[in-house]
């Protein structure tokens, strides 16, 4: 196929996931609660087939040298299945965000002013080799009457071709279009090009990955997008700090799920505080096999045995995904926040100190989606925030910031009542 | 200046906005609201010499042949001072949108949740030959605590620089940053691009002004763009319309202000009305000197007299900006949603009918920013909707849609307020 053809097909895929969102739009909560649990089910009967076609997957990347880490998440079993099966029944039991009446007021000229919160139209998902996240987008899509346009990884194309194929299937046996979800992933980076590149038929895309995946999206987008996930996070210990707290926050932060995006990249010590906090916290992480990328003050007071190596100015700007973490000595609030506001992506910072002004000044100063006072970075998360079920974390200002949940793939729509009112 | 040159100077423009905007974040209600009314009284004070500025830039302009209705559009006399002065005043008697605490919880392990309004950031605008632009973004900006970069047009370059001066003298003066409000008219065209390349500088960009500069803002820019204004809006007359009401919201959705982006530009009229009405809202058009570009049914049934031209594709499409109207008599509610739907910009649709089931079907089948039944499309206004002033009319969906007030220039941040928890 041509690129010219490609993006024909894919921009025809496009039209097609137009025409079921407006099916999508108007249908009500019971067909969409109904149809969420009839594919949960169908996807729990299809177990076998999913497997199978994961293994092929597995198999393939496995000889191409994928790490453990990775094949770990593109691992489907059948408890895995089971899993997101629940997933999608938990999503059929969250309220339904269209038709929430966000504002509302009758003018003084008599107009009865409302705007409804509807669905965005179609959304557009670019994705890596996570196979929950294609049932993942589909569901929360369906759940807020959008139409979905998948793009997966090609390390799932065999997994994601038999769950779309079945999530089709399901919808159609309940009444609704086959086409509220589709895949784009027979057509490569091509197809994702044009994907990007479909204006007027992509209400919003989203990606979500590695800092790579998302900045290509982002630099190459012309429909609306949504930066999410890359979290390059920060804990700081006051020098007001309650210390137990501060090592259960850091270790918890650092150790707990080191390859996602809110756990933190950055410790910042109050150098008040440092001779007794440091050796310890240290002691702590090395115990957990952390390496630590410390400045001279870190590196003039570890303990014996440390993992360590001296920072550079790139180690402040990392997001390791891994058992590492870059590690300064601060000599106020003031240096932290600086420290934070000129490296930070933006996504999750966290304060420990039992000083009321030191947190307030923490907060207001930070310009991050997510900023924690004696908390651990780690529950910048969807279902933690309760809300549901989670797209992503976006750490874009515009339309969403932080966790994503069903509200955030809708928009709104003003509607006016009259009779007969004109404009003087 | 080099493009290179032009570049580098725009970005440090931006570094001193995002520094100006750290100060405006934490500003109080109190400081902001004062530093408004001062910078009214600024423009007042200034102005003979604004006018002067204005004479110049009208007599370049009238030289280079612009249309009067440009000209006027362009024009600031004393009284329009005040007027934009007093407008700054009520900027100021409007709640501060920062601090709004959009939602907030107690989570099951005892965090408390905050999700709370603040502002964007840096907000740049590039617009055209208005000059109360430049007062009313600096003002909304102001309001919501971000630092605003302008890009005015050429044309109304002596008038904008003045302005610009006066105001950063007044901020100043109030002990605000000076670069709260910044201008790139200095570096043309190409300062206007570099601006709409400045990620992670600029967090928000909004055209103002037509189709082709609004295309080209939304082609070209890599930072987050809210596009705005363009109008193809539709009156939709239906078989149960009240036909006094009919005539009089189509007469003011046409005439009133026919040059603005929330005037009607197509006509539908259903079959089963076509006979009484179009005579008699022709008529009515055809003594407001206004044109109509008719289907074969509205060409056989217009009155003798009537200003006509057969309607061809591109006159679906079309923002007429002036006393012309596309006019399509249809044989059901269905045709008209579906021409509407394919021929909207997607900003203000408008139904006359006293049939309950007609006005629902038409406000939730159609994907428009603002849907009226029974009123004229001039409303979709910020002023009118009783949202304050109004920096823009969004017609994309991703976070603003219809009139953007000063919410619309506001983002959110998660607080949340912890005893040490961390993640289990």
């Amino acid at each position: 196929m041509t690129a010219t053809d490609v993006t024909s097909a894919v921009h025809d895929i496009a039209r097609q996931a137009k025409v079921a969102a407006r099916v999508l739009a108007t249908a009500t909560r019971g067909t969409k609660d109904a149809a969420l649990k009839a594919l949960a089910t169908a996807l729990e009967v299809a177990t076998d087939p999913i497997v199978a076609a994961n293994v092929v997957d597995l198999d393939r990347e496995r000889a191409a040298g994928m790490s453990e880490s990775t094949l770990d998440r593109l691992a489907l079993t059948p408890q895995r299945i089971v899993a997101i099966a629940d997933a999608l029944r938990e999503v059929a039991a969250l309220p339904d965000p269209v038709g929430e009446v966000l504002r509302g007021s009758t003018l003084p000229n008599g107009l009865r002013l409302q705007q409804v919160r509807v669905p965005m139209g179609v959304v557009g998902m670019i994705y890596e080799a996570r196979p929950n996240v294609t049932v993942d987008a589909a569901a929360l899509g369906l759940k807020s009457g959008n139409a979905v346009i998948l793009r997966g990884g090609s390390a799932a194309a065999e997994t994601n071709r038999v769950i779309v194929a079945v999530l089709r299937e399901a919808l159609a046996e309940q009444g609704l279009p086959a086409d509220a979800v589709q895949s784009i992933d027979d057509y490569g980076r091509e197809g994702a090009v044009a994907l990007m590149g479909a204006r007027g038929l992509v209400d919003l895309l989203i990606p979500r990955g590695g800092a790579g995946l998302i900045q290509t999206v982002v630099r190459e987008a012309k429909v609306p997008v949504i930066e999410t996930g890359v979290g390059n996070c920060h804990v700081y210990v006051d020098a007001a700090a309650n210390l137990d707290w501060a090592e259960r926050i850091v270790l918890n932060a650092k150790v707990q799920r080191p390859s996602v995006c809110n756990a933190a990249e950055t410790l910042l010590v109050h150098e008040a505080v440092a001779a007794e906090f440091l050796p310890r916290v240290l002691n702590a992480l090395n115990a957990e096999h952390v390496t630590i990328h410390g400045d001279a003050t870190v590196a003039a007071g570890r303990p014996a045995g440390t993992a360590f190596e001296a920072a550079v100015d790139d180690d402040w700007a990392k997001e390791y995904h891994g058992l590492e973490l870059a590690v300064k000595v601060v000599s106020s609030l003031d240096e932290a926040i600086n420290h934070i506001r000129t490296w930070t992506s933006g996504h999750t910072e966290a304060i420990v100190t039992d000083n009321l002004q030191a947190s307030e000044r923490f907060v207001a100063e930070l310009d991050s989606a997510c900023v924690m006072v004696n908390a651990s970075t780690r529950f910048t998360d969807g279902g933690e925030f309760g809300l549901g079920a989670e797209i992503g974390i976006s750490t874009q200002k515009l339309h969403a910031r932080g966790p994503m949940g069903l509200a955030e793939l809708t928009t709104s729509k003003w509607i006016v009542h009259g009779k007969g009112q004109i404009r003087g």
